[in-house]
Parts: C-alpha cells; structure tokens; sequence
C-alpha cells in the first residue's frame, strides 16, 4: 500500500505519493499561504490531485514547528503562522477521505533519512538540518526520539558557547547562532568589512551578502567567503561532536540548503568531531551530506503516516 | 527471582541481593584494588558473600568507564585502571555459578533511578551525575539508550564553553570542565584568592579547598563558598537547558556526590533552564536531585541483570 508524504513548508507544499521502497509515483506542488482557509485549501487540493487514481492508506503532513503530533497539532510555527492552532486532522480528513497525522519537518527529514537514504541500515542516526535555523531530529535504536511531548530533538537549541551572538529563540550561543545558513550570512557581513577587496568584500557593498551567496562566492574561489564556510564548519562540529558523545550514532547527516556548501562546511566540522569527540563513538561515526535532498521531507512523511486501525506505520505494513 | 547488583567503584565494591520491588535483602562491601588479580578475586568474594543463602538469577557489575555492554568488556577506565581489558564474564562466571553482565555505571544509575526512583511511572528520563567527572544515563521512551556501541549518553563531554576551561578529556569547555565537583574545587580556589577574608578564602591559606569543602562552608553560610556554588549551578543549568531540548524530558535528576550542595546547585540550574530551554519541553521538565543515593549504581546494576536464556531483565520477568 501507497503513501501519501505532504511537506508543508514556508513556501511551497509539496505533496507525493510513496510506496514501500520510496519511489515518488506522482507529485504536485501548491503555494503556501499566510490565510489559514487558503493553506487549508491549497492541502486539500494538493492531496486530492496527487492521490488520485492511486491506491493510498493515508496521509502525513510535515510541518515545520513545534508539533504535538500525538493530538496533530501544531502549537507554534515561526515561518508558517497560518497553521497554528488549526485542528488539520479535524478539518482535512473529511475532504480527503484518508487518514491523516501531523509530525514536525524535521523528525519526517531523519525518518526519511533512515527508510530511504543510502545508509537504511543503521539503528542510530542523528539529522541536523541547515538552513535559516538548524533542526535536528534522532533515531536511537531504530526508534524515532519524540520525548515526552514529542519535542524532542531540537539539536539548533543547545548552547556551544554560553556568551557567543544571541539566537533567535532569545539565548546566546546556541548552536544556531553559530553554525545556521543566518549565522553565515551575518559571519559574512563581518568578514566582509575586514576584506573590502574580496569577493565578498565587494557584494556587501552592493547589497545585503546572504548564506548561499557565501556558498556562490566560495565555489569560485573567494578566500574571504572560504574562511566564513571554514569557521561555520568548526562550530557546526563543536555540536556535532556533543551529539556524538550523547547518542554514540553510527552516522550524523547534515541537511538542508546551506549544505549546498558541502564539503566547505563538512571537512572542519568532521576536523572538530575527530578533536572534541570521544572514543569509540569518535572512530565509529560517519559526518555525511543528507543523501535524499529535498524530498526528505516527503518522503519521511509518508513513511510516517500511520494505519488508522493498527496504528501501524502504512509503507510497512 | 532476586538479582544480584554489583556497583564496582574507585574507592569500593557493593554488592547487594535485590528483589524485583528494588528491596536490598542483603549487602557487603569490600575494598577495591589497583591489582587485577585481587580486585576480581574481591568482586567474586563480595558476590558469593551476598548471594549465600538467596535465590538470585544472575548478577551484572556496574563499571564507570567504558562499557561495551554488548561484550561486558571495560575499555576504559580512567579511575579504575585494574578492570581495563579483563575478560570479566568468562573470569567471573566459573566462580560464581550465575550468569553476569557489566553495564556503565551512570546508566546502572539512571537505570535504578528509573526503576526504582520516587518517579518510576516517567518514559524519559536525563541523569545526569556530579562527582570528579560528569556522568549521564538517558531513558527515551522507556529505553537505556545506549547508542549503537554502548557509548552513548556521555554527557559531561558535550561542549557548552566553546572558549572554556581545560577539561581532563583534553577538549575545551565541556560540561565536566565547569560544573563537576572537581570544577567546582578549581572555581573555589579562584574565588578564595579573589576574598581573602572569606572562611573559603582562609581555608585555601591552609590547604587545597575541595569540592566537599564548598558545600560545607556554603551550608555555614559563607558567601564567598555559595557564590562558587551558585555559578557552578548556572553552568550546569545551561547543559541541563539543553538535553531538555534535545531529549524533551519529564525528569532531570542530577545525582553524584557533589549533589550534596543541594538546593546551592539545583535552584540556580533551575533558572538557567527557564531561561534557556524552549516551550513545552521546558514547562514540563522538573529538575530534581537523585532519589536513591550511593545505592543506586547497586539497585540499577541489579534491575539491568540478565537471563541467560532469555535475555529478559531478571527483575521483570
């Protein structure tokens, strides 16, 4: 039996229809919305426009926020207010004819990591995605890791560096005030006051220097943007390293579009895991891109919607 | 059935008969040694003392160090040396007639603490312990969560001080290097010479100022004593904030024995989870001393014993 994965994003919804191995047979892509009754809508008809002539069991929506995805809902989402507070189980259901459950974007992303990323057969994998935030998700012993509320996981919201920049959720030095695609774009304006001539120097003047214009300017061999992707890369492993004392994984995947960057942030950051983390979990553990890209989202979120009935997952049943 | 916890320490052996309601029906102590020879021969003597005349199941040691539980093999063990590398379930067994298991003792502890602690009805549960070093043992979901090599749940090595102090695993400001009870002896000494005329300030004149020292004074009131307590509890309160959103908790129990500073180290550490961990998460979480005190690394070893045959917990089945 089909699955349908629906990624609810801040700006697009993209919606598929997932079998048991993770082949994508049909998708669409809608708007999102900032009115909650056109967002609701946009699902509905995404939904129904994907599944039709299909064979599905049921639906899951990932939703970026925190989600009480026991009751399906969403308590707050700072990039999607629209869909806070609305019962969507309640609402969609009876226009879609499926079951359906709500998870947080980043538990479907490592839930999709491990079903259908090239290393499907590790029990302990921990996901860290970059991009204007950093969300984690964590699977230890084959389990998903929710805690008690289901919000568990928020791998962006550790403090690395107790009197580092202030993050947006109101600390200092949260891993997401170091190592997310808004800490490199605010790196970069720094740096590019120390190195008027670069590259970078140059675009800070014309015009305000975001992350993937860091990643641009590095691929092309900008020294300055070089060395913001390098020192972003050591805080990013300065957590990953924590990560790896706590939850001794077989492998950490670094999602999400500042990962673009690859391997500029990944060589300092795997440096950093070898210095701070400790053996065996050091030995042991792969620092790796996220092999599924922008369908994780999707994809795990098919992979977890669940059997109305038995509550079973539906692609493995 | 009984089992029999073994809790091998630094300075100690205690084994006791524990029944499945966490009762010690009986207990011995022996002394440990720097001698392998002689420190196996007074693991075995400990165990065969106890266990005579109770029906016991089988028995599992809990080691501080590293445990790989899957081989009941010590790799290390920087306070323990003599258990380095031992075959001990193929050395012990013969001689004792039971089966035996070795487990890390900060997850024997958490382990006890679930089980057997006043909130045993929790699924997910962070303990953290504060002696020398920093332990931690995390129950997710109703799990030991050991991580793919039994190396997980280290969390006095995660990284909260990027700029930090020296911490003994050789990395910079990790949680073991400002808020353990060694961490806390080295601030004491700073802030001794910083007052002078403090009683802290008098005792570091006469001799080295220990973590025990600090709690002592701090209880006579000296401010200069509960001021070091005070930070130390700040610190480790910006590590707890972030397991709370990492592992999204009901409980937080910090045991060891620098936790007999109490209230000087939980009520600061309080504040700094309000402050710094999210929404629910850190509505829900209830930052508590350990329940069980030195009895818990025997009580959790005991309720982590296994069946042969099984390979059931004994205490359960």
């Amino acid at each position: 039996m089909n699955a349908i994965g629906v990624d609810v994003g801040g700006t697009k919804i993209a919606a598929g229809v997932v079998t048991s191995e993770g082949k994508v047979l049909n998708r669409v892509r809608y708007p999102t919305s900032a009115s909650p009754q056109r967002l609701l809508a946009n699902i509905v008809r995404a939904i129904t426009e994907v599944g039709d002539r299909f064979e599905v069991g049921g639906v899951c929506l990932s939703v970026p926020g925190l989600i009480l995805s026991e009751e399906n809902r969403v308590v707050y989402s700072p990039n999607l207010h629209s869909v806070e507070g609305i019962p969507l189980k309640e609402e969609i259901e009876p226009r879609i004819g499926l079951s359906l459950t709500v998870e947080n974007d980043a538990n479907a992303a490592v839930w999709g990591e491990f079903k259908f990323g090239s290393r499907r057969g590790v029990q302990h994998l921990v996901m860290v995605t970059l991009g204007t935030g950093i969300g984690g998700g964590v699977i230890t012993h084959g389990v998903l890791m929710r805690g008690a509320q289901g919000a568990g996981g928020e791998l962006g919201h550790v403090t690395v560096h107790a009197t580092g920049p202030r993050c947006a959720c109101g600390n200092r030095g949260c891993l997401e005030a170091v190592a997310s695609g808004s800490a490199i774009g605010r790196r970069a304006r720094e740096v590019a006051s120390e190195h008027p001539d670069s590259a970078l120097g140059e675009l800070a003047m014309e015009r305000k220097v975001l992350g993937e214009d860091v990643t641009r300017l590095a691929n092309e061999g900008d020294a300055a943007a070089i060395q913001v992707l390098k020192e972003t890369g050591r805080w990013l492993g300065i957590g990953l390293a924590g990560f790896v004392n706590v939850f001794n994984p077989e492998v950490v995947a670094v999602g999400g579009s500042a990962i673009n960057a690859g391997e500029f942030l990944l060589e300092p950051a795997r440096k950093e895991v070898r210095l701070r983390a400790r053996p065996p979990s050091r030995d042991l553990v792969e620092v790796k891109g996220a092999t599924l890209g922008p369908d994780s989202g999707m994809l795990g979120a098919a992979a977890l919607a669940r059997d109305p009935k038995t509550g079973e997952y539906i692609l493995e049943s």
